[in-house]
């Protein structure tokens, strides 16, 4: 693997699942592996499962780790190319870039969607940045368009939830917020699922359409009662509007998910990337109910970082 | 020891205190002990001391460390049960701590006063959370009414510094200050100057008694001169007012520790916990003069974390 | 070495060199010899080539490593001797110190000019309370009046692009900028120079002098065009008045530096400290052409704190 920020940078997807489950049981089999190595952490943005999870794995693997919160510790940076940097802004991301180039074996880095400009967060405006100008493997710590480490987290999480020999119905449902919420998580769900043998439902509001770019053939349902039925997961989250970028249409009905709700899937196991907002997304009764598997999705955050951190090792290794 | 947030937490407080003593010449004496485990160490508010001590005590037992300075690097916390999280919030105390049992092996906390709810404070209402959803060991890196690590490192120091046979007296006397500070530091040197070998006594003003659940039969004078009287040990803090919570009632006289103050002892070392106001809270002579034990204190702070950490890891270890 | 804070901390230049040189081919050589020592990262203010470089170094050696954000993570700090904090500082510098003393084997610290008071700035209000405080050695991470680190990666830098026999020129040269800055990289640069075998000149519109107790014998052209002719390594830096101190009178010429300016050199080789504002101090054209060595500069910073860390282990280890 020479980059991680989509699923489409995995080969085989069942033998990473495989290869995290692997590591799950025997987190310490490759201390010496990223010996002598440098992995650098960097954080545009907030970050707590994303900032332990990477740490712990890269401390298994043995891995330097320099992390780095950009915005308060380092400098304001400037993302436009060929900026006269006459403003608030003291770094130019490229330099930046060119700089953890010189420090790092891998870069790994977190930049949210700035939820203004849709072509800016469509087109990766941060993310694009470090893949044109890191010369070293960039990891995505979660970007404006997908969260690819979660998604292999969750990836995990259904298969070792799930031993039928029938396709589990998966069902990635809408769930209300207060305010405007990038559509990575969803979108990064999204393509994982299509990639995974399972029946994979989407439902959300009308208005509520994900980015057919990442939707494509997937069924889009916008009856959530209609979509739970016989759901073997479900998927909650909330995401803002794609088509009137980053609005928030109201939505009449009441989307979180309750125990009523849930009661209408097939037991189904509820998923949720974290921070939920409870009673808001979803209520006390489902977080804590024992159809959630949130916090078993939260742990799998180490196995997937290390799963990944490793390959881009042997990668980096069997380059030398 | 399976947590430690208080000193009842302590099975024979002399064993730790003379473990400790042997860890301060013999700090690498257990560098095994935490390999392949892992310390979360979760910041809700500043600390200088605390954040570095007990870093050091990790690193020299081999821990791990994670590192969280909550609310910048993570996200604002809920801590109402039940809430509808329909405001600043974005993440439930409860789903942070069920995540971190997942990736820790042991979580210390930071956790102040918020100085707003007496109820809350005297409740505990963060540390709590921690004790009642972690499944592994707590350690408290100060909450709302104690701050054990501190008393643990104050305990260290008055047995280094006291070796005649008779009981030393050991006065703890609030100082002034501008603002309303927590009474955790005072209450925990209470409770564990209640179970040392020693003559204590605590004096402030009228109107400023710590909470009787914690000063018991402890003699409080309101006279600071007659309570300095003979002193081998002075330990300078303030507090806020515990009955009208968080006030802080004008006091007319000077309460801060000077160089004639400190005359009336009998020739007694002078003790604070740090962060100090000079001139305040007690004056630049006394700070640094030479009955000033206060930075082999702040020293003492690695011991006491280190000898806590190994006693939890025991207890780890021995359950497996 | 017992500290390093300046070029005159250095016994040997040429010799430090030739060991940061060995360092970059043998960046592991020495990872036992700061094992069970800890040095300590004190940032007063930003940092990333600074941060991050040291940090890579420290782990080469061995180093256990504490970082301080200080302002953020810890106390707001008082710098005034004698002071009565009876306002917004909660914990003197003096302190902090010496409890640094206590927790670290080296300490290390970063504080910029306040850029308010030339007497404050000129006598190094901070550091040199780190100088008559710390008790183990201390090391500049960048202070009012200079960045030694960074002088010394840049004659590193030189050094490894210049392999004919004469003396290359060297010339630094102002840039323009939107807002007052240190001169503590060009100050930190020119005494440096002064101790290579180059010949170096300083340019700067009139009104722009640095501190004649750091330029002494220097030559400073006030034509840039002038001063440019022939060069074989331009730096580029900005700086505020020394004279007007901290102000920014205006520059009527455009002294950015543009490739039509560096044609005038001998094919000059660019540098940089960095964090660089493009297309204001420099153009985009000469950050990205083939003559910038500014990378390869922030690289060497490694090199240099790991010269310089690892001579400061020497003689902690001789000296006991």
């Amino acid at each position: 693997m020479k980059n991680f920020t989509a699923v489409s940078d995995i080969e085989n997807l069942q033998e990473i699942i495989k290869k995290a489950l692997y590591i799950k049981e025997n987190s310490h089999s490759e201390t010496e592996k990223g010996k002598g190595k440098t992995i650098g952490l960097v954080f545009l943005n907030s970050s707590l499962r994303t900032r332990l999870s990477s740490q712990i794995a890269a401390q298994n693997l043995g891995l330097n780790i320099l992390t780095l919160n950009a915005a308060q510790e380092a400098w304001n940076l400037e993302f436009a190319d060929g900026a006269v940097m006459n403003g608030d802004t003291v770094e130019h991301i490229k330099d930046a870039i060119e700089v953890l180039n010189q420090y790092c074996d891998i870069i790994a880095v977190r930049c949210f969607a700035g939820m203004k400009s849709k072509e800016d967060d469509v087109n990766e405006s941060i993310l694009s940045q470090f893949q044109q100008h890191a010369k070293v493997p960039v990891i995505s710590l979660e970007s404006a368009t997908r969260h690819p480490l979660q998604s292999l987290a969750d990836c995990i999480t259904i298969s070792e939830n799930w031993k039928e020999e029938r396709k589990p119905k998966v069902v990635l449902t809408w769930a209300p917020h207060i305010k405007p919420i990038a559509q990575a998580v969803a979108n990064s769900f999204t393509e994982w699922m299509q990639e995974m043998d399972v029946d994979f439902v989407i439902t959300n509001p009308e208005g509520y359409d994900l980015d057919p770019n990442f939707t494509k053939q997937t069924k889009i349902i916008h009856n959530q009662d209609e979509a739970l039925k016989d759901a073997d997961f479900v998927y909650v989250k909330n995401w803002s509007s794609f088509d009137e970028y980053a609005a928030i249409p109201e939505v009449k009905e009441n989307w979180m998910l309750t125990a009523e709700k849930l009661a209408q899937t097939n037991n189904g196991k509820v998923m949720h990337c974290l921070p939920v907002r409870r009673n808001v997304e979803l209520s006390d009764e489902v977080m804590d109910g024992e159809n959630s598997i949130i916090y078993q999705q939260a742990k799998n955050r180490i196995f997937s970082a290390q799963a990944v951190f490793s390959e881009i090792l042997d990668e980096i290794n069997q380059s030398k």
